[in-house]
């Protein structure tokens, strides 16, 4: 199979990945919002050979958590958390020939060069990061890592993207609790907008911009929740309705610096705002992203966007954003319903 | 009612309205893709006394279309065309004492200076584009040049943003016929974008991109349709499936320079081409936007995205998109459904 073609817009700096491998007739389209059937899960422990052999896989070994592969022959079934290609991938390694950037006239494309992974994050079908044990959460915060530095050391990859799209109307074709890992050869626009921007302030200032505007959250009206490593706010200009996103208090670029005392807190940050969020509004569909580079000036996050909307005609077609929940009232409904999560879990 | 506040991203240059005027209560959002019950329908004949006066209607008198309008003690109602002020407002326009943009450390924002209005696009609840009668979508296309005249004439308006939201998926609220129209204090992102590359290429080479980008696509496999005054294709780096772009063969930079005939051709366009989109994908949901600025090296044109994905974690995190149907076989499939229309209506 050739390798998918990604494509630039005549003007924009907007990417697009044709991925014509997964390609389908005009009849597929149609209501491609019904929930899709799907008898057995993949993702379920005992379907193993539904999905190509694991990248990696934890497991328990004498009360220790042990790092394994599969092989074509053999395919672990006592796994924790199992990281997996993607069976339909958008982006795919190098083989022979590949091109890089190449323009004619106004037609600008590069081979969508990468990886596309999974990772699954609980032999559980339901346990979603707002529900699940923080033990096991630790773990995948783990496995984000692991993905994350095996992925960036390659030289033809310039961003990995980890997300998770919850619910049937936030994307989730799945829905065995799994989170998606993407590398890819361009840096996408959104996050080369925020090095851009984090570097010239670094250039002129000598202080990252990030730390400033957690500086200035952490006191305020949006604050959602803190620990002793992490902050949690509804951002000043939320596009969507209880949006929120998650700062490391100290200062790193990537997850790849993290403590393991950071990770475990994150699992417990993860578990109680994702908890909250989902007491709120009944498990609403959501996406997550994290947002990371290499870059020292950078200061890595998590996205968080409850799906409580759609973008409209407006949204598409400018670029700008009607949000109807003011986040000072987002972050006061939050607050409350996070806090009574922390308490339901203890410490 | 105070005005509803713009806000600008600490770092990206992406604005976002709190339209805390339509605020709403958490539990109003749990399950907010059902389909809102309204057994009344607001722009149908006889109940214009459900929305603001008209700000102009047409109407047909001795055979001839006049214009009108509404005042507060009478409505008109037989009416072919309305324009009302939308009911709940992103923009509103000043009173007293409104502020430009403020800034303090991070956060930036503004009034949301500007106007918010709807046309209804036909007495018939159902007379959507794809369905119409060429000389009601005709006298439409003549509202969208009223609207966007007389907005665009006011000194607190950078950019006015007509757009059409089909279907519930696609964030129709109410099924009727009808067309939104947003005046804004600001250029947003995308066209801001789009302006400033226009603009640097004409300095250069004093030729429109968009000329070059027609020319480019018109004999190409990426073409779905042209007439005498217009020309459809799928971009090259569609971001949505069967997305396809309308654009005038002549350089004109607002709708405001169409000529009659021109209006009549557009009419026609939009007829068989939303048409051959509806029949092929048993009538999807989509939204369009006109993109038009007042710059003479711009080149305006329309954008249609049929909804038949969901933007998740990647998309909405990076920047980045994924879009599993090639433009080369999207126009295949749009050429031939638009043909069928076209002998449909005859010409």
């Amino acid at each position: 199979m050739p390798l998918n073609e990604m494509r630039k817009d005549y003007i924009l700096n907007r990417w697009v990945v044709i991925a014509s491998q997964r390609k389908q007739r005009p009849s597929d389209f149609v209501r491609a919002s019904q929930p899709p059937k799907q008898s057995t899960c993949p993702f379920c422990p005992g379907n193993e050979d539904m999905t190509p052999p694991a990248i990696f896989v934890y497991r328990q070994v004498n009360g220790k958590i042990m790092k394994d592969r599969d092989t074509n022959d053999f395919r672990h079934k006592d796994w924790l958390v199992r990281c997996v290609p993607n069976l339909y991938p958008a982006f795919s390694p190098p083989r022979d020939g590949e091109a890089g950037i190449q323009k004619e006239d106004v037609f600008e494309s590069a081979d969508a060069l990468g990886h596309h992974q999974v990772i699954v994050e609980s032999p559980r079908h339901d346990e979603h990061p707002g529900v699940a044990q923080i033990a096991q959460l630790t773990l995948v915060i783990s496995a984000y890592r692991d993905c994350v530095g095996y992925l960036s050391s390659h030289e033809y990859v310039r961003y990995v993207s980890v997300f998770r799209n919850h619910g049937l109307d936030a994307g989730a074709s799945l829905s065995h609790a799994h989170t998606q890992v993407i590398a890819t050869p361009i840096l996408p626009r959104t996050v080369a907008e925020e090095v851009e921007r984090s570097r010239s302030f670094w250039d002129e200032t000598k202080r990252c911009i990030f730390c400033d505007i957690i500086e200035k959250e952490e006191g305020g009206q949006r604050l959602a929740w803190q620990s002793d490593k992490f902050i949690v706010f509804c951002p000043w200009a939320s596009v969507d309705p209880f949006e929120f996103w998650i700062f490391p208090k100290r200062h790193m670029s990537t997850i790849l610096g993290m403590a393991p005392n950071e990770e475990k807190d994150l699992a417990r940050t993860l578990r109680v705002c994702l908890g909250g969020l989902r007491s709120i509004l009944q498990d609403p569909p959501y996406n997550f992203a994290f947002h990371m580079t290499p870059d020292g000036h950078y200061h890595w996050h998590i996205e968080v966007y409850p799906k409580l909307s759609i973008w409209a005609g407006l949204e598409k077609g400018t670029g700008l954003f009607i949000n109807v929940m003011p986040p000072e009232e987002a972050s006061l409904n939050l607050r409350e319903a996070i806090k009574s999560e922390e308490e339901k879990i203890g410490s």
